[in-house]
């Protein structure tokens, strides 16, 4: 359906440039690592950045897939006529200046709809940031890469959109793709979410929303997907200053917050707080989903496992009654001061082979639906740095029994090596009580949702 | 008062190591860039680390002010004893396995705050991490140090603690103080608390509480401390699961939340929700204090903004209303599309010398009590990493009217230049905008209750 803009065949980017200050500098340059054919058009330019430049994406020899469109805002029109009359499938609209501009500006942009569907194409934009695709290695934003990974993330906001790339780069979260919708001219969420819920790459959606124009259509595609896959939602202007805030920036009335949480709790969209809690949501879904409420919590430090009890309680989320079996197991190996009651903590000298062990015993018991695995400062008494969350792999690849675990890895950069071996084996890391707290959440209540169906 | 555990002119270490894989080798290893004066103490070594040993801390031919006691548990008494005779003022008692470990151990630990008391001397601990001094260059603890900064950082589990100081180095956050409390078998929250009031290097009090044990005067210190230096409290165990999971950590139970966040409110001590809510508020008490809630915001992207405004107002405070003349001022320079009511949009053109006329402008309207000055991806067009905090940066010290400024710079490694020169002049700088939220509340509320008075 919208294939185009993620695995286009080829790609042209009229007002690709060779002048480093200016967005076509940067988008052809993130375009030239895709394994497609990419196109540079420039009306003044023999070559962009050493590629044999069109004049118009007419003259080029080849069909044409997916346009991104960065040139000036008069010459929008013409250059989006120039690629309906090519047969281009779909239009990035980077250009800015179209509906967040008043009146005049909606009318003209409306107009660009009307082009592009004469044309059979689809828009994404205008005012946008453009389109990333980390499974297809296709970037055509004028930002960098994000990491790869499994969360379709689309922003209504590009410069929030474009920080939380840069941010997640650091943090070594990974998207499959990277939407920026900008004004939502054409494709709007109700088509992307349409469009994903199909993608193998994507195992949920996340979106950052300041406001949604057809309500009623948001909710019915909504309801139809959430059901198969989950989507994740933070609404920007929740507030009275906020939803001001959102208006002056989008020209469009944010509407009542009420109103918005109504509509996603009815079409079974989880909701998030903050851009943390919207991507530790979203980064759960690589586990199974779980069979109930009921959290197992092993931990090498004390307060990290209150802190993480308090935030599962917050979330309706319970700390699972152990077996008696299962604790007299855990007492043999672990030192008198450990406490085998869940929380289980192991303390400080806890190494890789209790982590294993334990995680181990609590996935075998039939008590708990789900596993949270802490550590902190594993660095003491000649420990490496990876050594618990090797155990906790170990242990949920011996296991095998459909549980989902969520690791909380709490130094900073400390355990960075331990958080990015567990994200390989598909284990979502966290570095904080509250996103494993809402991740946690977020299986369950999808699950919980999904059992009903 | 309690100036030998921070600032001690000699320490000896009990337990000090050659060994790599025990606690007191990494804390012998960590003191010895302390400018005083360090000894080793073991009964076996001729040296340590490189450094004469003794076999006794009697033996030290010169006086010792702090005593750093690491050695097995069965020797603690005897080792308190000897410290006691030698005349040593405070003692830092690392050793587990006392009070925690149930009644027998609660009985010797008693037992040891009554030798140190006959001989006049302190205790921090048992079963602690150690104290951290950034500004006397001290690190009696085993693990690494944290950055030098301005906010007293007490904590009641040591892994935590230790866990939040290697997260923090990483994010840039300093303190001026670490202390591990451990059993708070002598020195206490209440001891810390009237200390640190006067600590001209500790802008902020901020306690990570499990269990208080002497709730009176816990209020009545908090009371008198919360007047003139403001104390943020993140407590643990808030939740049943959380508060039974907490009594096992700490062998004593956590007491019911409400009563404690009600003693807290009493006591004029913020409450922080998680471990990022603790630092944010903690943090922001570099600034000036703000003599009403009215906030400015200005912004390179409206998303941030609009969540910003939302977290703003979850907190109580208010989007201020710019007189006209700013929002006249600000047309002059700024583009079409940019909004110049509150949050002013500066829209991603933005460069350093916008956010100097900006910021100055804002700072400059009597409607303004607080400004927060937001920043995401300054990277295209030629913009440098620095240039928007340093306008800012230009215009604080230009206007000097005595307003706080908070910055709140989200491309996460993107912005790291422009967060640290922010940090050295002094302006908290932000990463998320429920971190900036809670750090203008800090401000408000402690401001609110300081005019009072």
């Amino acid at each position: 359906m919208l294939d185009y803009f993620f695995t286009p065949k080829s790609i042209a980017v009229l007002g690709a440039s060779n002048d480093p200050l200016k967005l076509g500098y940067e988008i052809f340059k993130n375009l030239k690592g895709y394994g497609g054919k990419v196109y540079p058009i420039n009306i003044k330019e023999e070559t962009v950045q050493g590629v044999k430049a069109y004049k118009n994406v007419k003259d080029i020899p080849e069909n044409v897939d997916l346009a991104v469109i960065v040139v000036p805002r008069r010459f929008v029109k013409q250059a989006l006529i120039d690629c309906g009359e090519k047969g281009v499938k779909g239009a990035i609209i980077i250009t800015a200046g179209f509906g967040e501009m008043g009146e005049e500006g909606k009318r003209e942009e409306r107009e660009l709809v009307e082009i592009a569907h004469k044309y059979g194409m689809r828009i994404i934009g205008p005012n946008c940031v453009g389109v990333m695709d980390t499974h297809s290695n296709m970037n055509a934003t004028f930002i960098m890469n994000a990491k790869k990974g499994s969360v379709a993330f689309v922003s209504q906001s590009g410069a929030l959109g474009a920080g939380i790339v840069y941010k997640t780069i650091k943090e070594d979260i990974g998207f499959s793709k990277f939407i920026s919708v900008g004004n939502m001219a054409d494709v709007d969420f109700a088509d992307l979410m349409e469009y994903l819920a199909e993608d193998n790459n994507s195992k949920a959606i996340a979106l950052y929303i300041e406001g949604v124009k057809n309500g009623k259509r948001f909710m019915e595609i909504a309801k139809k997907v959430s059901k198969k896959k989950p989507i994740i939602a933070l609404k920007a202007g929740k507030s009275e200053s906020g939803a001001r805030a959102a208006s002056s920036h989008t020209g469009s009335l944010a509407g009542s917050y009420a109103i918005y949480e109504a509509a996603f709790m009815q079409s079974g969209v989880l909701v998030a707080e903050t851009i943390d809690d919207l991507l530790s949501m979203a980064r759960a879904f690589t586990q199974p989903l779980p069979k109930g409420k009921k959290v197992a919590i092993m931990t090498n430090a004390g307060g990290p496992g209150v802190l993480t009890a308090d935030q599962l309680d917050k979330r309706g989320l319970k700390l699972a009654n152990l077996k008696e079996e299962t604790m007299e197991k855990l007492r043999e190996f672990l030192p008198p001061m450990a406490a085998v009651k869940n929380p289980v903590d192991m303390i400080a000298s806890a190494r890789g082979e209790d982590y294993y062990k334990t995680a181990k015993l609590l996935l075998e018991d039939d008590n708990v639906d789900m596993l949270v695995a802490i550590c902190v400062v594993p660095t003491f008494a000649g420990m490496t740095p990876t050594e618990h969350a090797e155990g906790i792999v170990k242990a949920v690849k011996e296991v095998n029994n459909g549980k989902p675990v969520l690791a909380l890895f709490m130094a900073g950069y400390v355990s960075e090596k331990a958080r990015e071996l567990l994200e390989k084996e598909g284990i979502p890391a966290y570095e904080r009580p509250e996103d494993v707290g809402s991740a946690a959440y977020a299986l369950a209540a999808f699950a919980e949702r999904n059992l009903e169906v």
